[in-house]
């Protein structure tokens, strides 16, 4: 099995030149200083990553991880597995959330089939066909998937980074879709942090209480299973899925190729706590979008000490949490490339 | 003296079958029910307050009101007096922060000056002259303004609502600028709310804590002129200022004449305030766009019970907050308006 090279090369880091005129810049600009509140240091970051004067985020490359959980057999979720397959097709006849915000920020967005248990038409637009397994094994039974499945999903994670850097995107943005997958997050991120699965299993989809404690339950057969093994490509193969670990592996990707990278909600997050284990230079390539309604996503966000821009009460995945934010990124970027300075627009800066 | 009829006239309610049809709608999109958090509501409010099946806020209109306060001879702001004007010509001429966000949101921009202390140049383009005088009056001293005044003020406000309604705004946003107008907007405050300056009087544009300490006794100097009068006009007129009165009367305007309202920051919010103690239901036309950092707003949105959509740390004023969220106002349009329903995509809704 081959992983990807960013699994274990050191990250590049981004500019200080560049973050330190940006910095000056700022104090130029026709506002008191620090009155654009994150819109600044947004700015500032993304000159730095993207080592320019001038940030831009009008390139966007969205890509969507769909596969199955085997876990499912187990009765946590409130949509039935079939629903998978069924987005794919939504995903590519843009009916999707993600496929209309996608559009409305004329971001490309691509689909990668990881493997679902139920058919999906041949040759959909948009869609890439990388079929892994129809799912992953039950993890309450067994690892999830082999190291060699592991190593087939962080490579379909790197590949996309690829497509996105050879397309130019300015940023990029992962996201998931697999009937179960809350689930597997929150077994991750239970090993990951060493916390209770009551902590970390939330409704999903639609669980009632009673749907959350079972979730739990299986969350901690899991864990338990899976043992104390800390190393983080062991707890991805036991306890994740193959969309988590694509977005996991794209990440990484994304940042080894200079990408800044907006993280989604619940999946995303825990996808970037497992990156980041393993590469804790990783944290200086990513803006978080929102804050999931999902109960999981504070402790994994404050385990990566993360201020999403957003907090919207969404819980939707597929990306949608993140596309939502990426208007306050360019408007971060226009304001830092085209206001006035104090000197070009005569307004004395009260000093 | 003549006030605006929405002054005392009864406004219009958003229509309850638009918003009946438009909660049945969200309730066949596929996504779990409620997971695109906030944004539902927001398309959901959208369609009562437009009477409109499919919400769209692609026309916005921006007014920005400009006006030089009497207050600032007692040395209350960071910056000199002269900005006021400066800023006029920096939003004519596309640097400042709100003209590098109406362009980028292909918004409409207009600036009334009702007016400064220093001389702008003649025909500036998008600058509406209605200077009522050079400023206000020391309100630490004496009442603000005149009835005559307040009512020019009031009606400078109703005819922006005119001119947007006129264009076709579909949405409807105010700014201020004004040095000084932070300590008017927290003496209007404390009056309201039966408040201390200590709790509303903030930082502005960047005073030491030295500097607030002193705002804030000027603030209680105000309100103790003032005395107990509780009439919205008489408060206004005793301790606002040009544009904040300006504010309030478009706000009742842009509610009469059935246009949604996105509040800007601490300004805007306080001029709500007051339109709301004349109008209580012009809450049913607000929305409001950003938390900001300058100290009073958090005590005047909890008064209006206002959930604003972001909290970034800003503190520009301009109708910049405001601006910031019209983006999210509008992908939550597009996801109400273009996401495919269970039945169409063939999902399984989980039922």
């Amino acid at each position: 099995m081959t992983l990807p090279t960013s699994w274990t090369q050191a990250l590049p880091d981004p500019d200080r030149a560049f973050i330190e005129r940006a910095v000056a810049h700022q104090a130029t600009l026709t506002k008191p200083p620090g009155s654009l509140g994150r819109l600044e240091q947004l700015a500032i970051d993304l000159c730095g990553q993207q080592a320019r004067e001038q940030p831009s985020v009008d390139r966007v490359h969205i890509s969507i991880f769909a596969a199955d959980h085997g876990v499912c057999e187990e009765g946590i979720s409130a949509f039935p597995q079939a629903v998978t397959a069924q987005m794919i097709a939504n995903f590519a006849n843009g009916g999707a959330a993600i496929s209309v915000l996608a559009k409305s920020l004329g971001a490309s967005l691509e689909v990668v089939n990881l493997g679902t248990v139920g058919d999906t038409p041949a040759d959909l637009p948009g869609v890439i066909d990388l079929q892994i397994a129809p799912s992953t094994v039950n993890m309450a039974k067994a690892p999830a998937m082999t190291p060699e499945q592991l190593a087939s999903a962080l490579q379909a994670g790197d590949q996309a980074a690829q497509r996105a850097s050879d397309n130019g995107a300015e940023l990029f943005i992962a996201g998931d879709m697999g009937i179960g997958n809350t689930t597997a997050a929150a077994a991750l991120a239970c090993a990951l942090l060493e916390a209770s699965p009551e902590e970390l299993a939330g409704a999903g989809t639609g669980l009632t209480p009673e749907g959350v404690a079972h979730k739990a339950s299986v969350v901690n057969k899991a864990i338990s299973r899976h043992g104390a093994d800390r190393e983080p490509a062991n707890i991805l193969a036991s306890l994740g899925g193959f969309e988590i670990a694509a977005i996991t592996g794209a990440f990484l990707g994304a940042a080894q190729r200079r990408m800044p990278i907006l993280v989604d909600g619940f999946i995303a997050s825990v996808a970037a706590l497992v990156a980041m284990r393993q590469q804790p230079s990783l944290i200086n390539w990513l803006h978080f979008g929102h804050r999931s309604a999902e109960r999981g996503h504070q402790r994994v966000l404050a385990a990566m000490q993360a201020k999403p821009l957003l907090d919207l009460g969404m819980r939707l995945g597929e990306a949608s949490g993140a596309a939502v934010a990426v208007p306050l990124m360019r408007q971060a970027c226009a304001l830092h490339n085209q206001m006035a300075s104090f000197a070009d627009a005569g307004v004395s800066d009260g000093s």
